[in-house]
């Protein structure tokens, strides 16, 4: 059983942050909230989702998991304006979502979850930690764009840089401590990483929200934030990709 | 003899009406104003148009025929900002409509009217009949898209609904008494319509205008509805789409 | 040596202008300025353009020469809002140039300035003269739109008008003097010219300008305009298309 009801702009949030990687997911639903695990196709991203209850404005439910299709429920958010609130219920006899925006009730049906397996999430321990704007990072991805298909993040003791090295041309991003709220780092560590992965995830993160970054030499990127007022928690892992290969 | 001088927000309503169902158009003058009858090329939809000499600024008409191609007309209407007043004057001589807008001046061939005969408009006597503003149909509209091709509309006692029903998936806008201000049948009446169709008319009327819905079983639909401060008044005619067919 | 700074709004005010005949650029860098000679790869068109000191922000250069390529500095220019300041620095030892905008560090391989030569502008003294804002002629261009490939150039003694005639269709926008600030013109003159060209360089004229057109009969026609209030100069000619050709 799961009947929940959440602002559309909660839902839009969530969907948009998980699109980057997956067309169809698979929530596992508690009484305490869902949430979600997910590797995009070829294994570079992973993402760990947890939308506790507090994200909702009212949320019943027991044990049970929820295949959706993300495009659908993109369709469903277009019906939504800004601060409309949706509610989602289980069909569990006709295998049915039903979405309700205003007087529009929408059936969805249900993807099949039984070949949809959790990856494993890798435990990182990673030298720095970086606390930014996400805006910060949205203006480095602007400036990256056209120069590589790679960008460099790179922290020391008193920066955070993010760079594109092409064959001619070259552009970088550099942030001094007055524009992070966290720096921290016991030695100057940098690594590489595909620009579209990193764009997507980046570009798919509302403005204003503040990102911890956690950075190593030649090791994945994990990009932490939350969403809906902090009731739902974010952790996204991103694979380097060293030069030597 | 034609001369008329019009709003070109007005003029620019009653193209966008018709050209959802032909380019090239009569229109029928008289001293008292325009009329149009109009039938697509499949015959799935008519539109029988009356614009009075009041939705007009000024108006001088003796009896006689014009034909336009409405994208020449679409592209005199950008050349106009909300508000200016388009004059439109026929020049006998050489067959063509010369329209101004401002200081500028763009003299027009006429279509050859000859072979457009007026489609004949059936008398239908409907048995349900709503009223209901067309933002409440562009909503339903927009939940219906990716569905199906086709919208199901479908009036009772106290409701009225527009629905869609695909393989796996459906939604529904259902409407109560408490935002139709008129809703009167005798009997659960339903047809069903071809989406585009139905969507590119409701998508041309100005938003904030009420709509008149005449609604029966496996019937065509009508719709009826004022433009120019209901000084030009439409009746669009929709076949059913018979699903035994 | 050339280290110069700008506001973005000048900057882009100069690409556009330039853009809309060539791609890559050759600038000649004096202590008071730069200037540039352009002609279009067909021949039909030439820039001439001279952007003073007083255009920029701060500005420090030797005698040199600097070959842009327009694409990448427009990709510049998205990442400065407007209002920002961009600053430019040659880097000599790697035949770079440097734009720094915010905390974003830029470095742009220059082109090869070696085979571009400066083509030689012609001194033409043409009878008429007429200032007008370019907004007028931004009108008259949207209404030549899809009726003909040419528009045509006209100034009386009391008139300045843009005309475009179609196979079956016409439009013209005819200002009087009331709306041109200057009109001077010995006798009826009359020229015509490709719509693309002179369309593209109307269009990258910033709204407000006025322009000084200079125009003669089957003459090419002169448009002089300033940009950065005034501090850059730029004078653009156009070759008529003969009618007998």
């Amino acid at each position: 059983m799961f009947c929940a009801e959440l602002k559309s702009d909660t839902l839009k949030g969530i969907v948009n942050i998980i699109s980057t990687l997956i067309d169809e997911v698979k929530f596992t639903i508690t009484p305490e909230g869902m949430t979600l695990k997910a590797v995009d196709a070829a294994h570079v991203a992973m993402i760990e989702m947890d939308v506790g209850k507090g994200a909702f404005e009212s949320f019943t439910a027991t044990d049970s998991e929820i295949g959706l299709d993300l495009d659908k429920v993109k369709g469903v958010l277009k019906l939504a304006s800004s601060g409309d609130v949706i509610r989602m219920e289980q069909d569990e006899s006709h295998g049915r979502l039903v979405f309700k925006v205003g007087n529009i009730t929408r059936r969805m049906n249900l993807v099949d979850t039984s070949s949809m397996s959790d990856p494993k999430v890798p435990q990182l321990s990673l030298t720095a930690n970086i606390s930014v704007s996400v805006d910060e990072l949205q203006k480095g991805i602007r400036a990256a764009d056209t120069i590589s298909d790679h960008i460099t993040l790179k922290a020391g003791a008193d920066y955070f840089e993010l760079s594109c090295e092409g064959d001619t041309d070259s552009v970088s991003l550099r942030l001094g401590k007055d524009v992070l709220p966290a720096l921290d780092t016991d030695s100057e560590v940098c690594s590489m990483f595909p620009l579209d992965y990193f764009s997507n995830i980046v570009k798919a993160v509302p403005s204003g929200t503040m990102v911890n970054i956690e950075l190593d030499n030649d090791y994945p990127v994990k990009l932490l934030f939350g969403l809906a007022d902090g009731n739902a928690k974010v952790n996204y892992l991103l694979a380097p990709r060293i030069e030597s290969e």
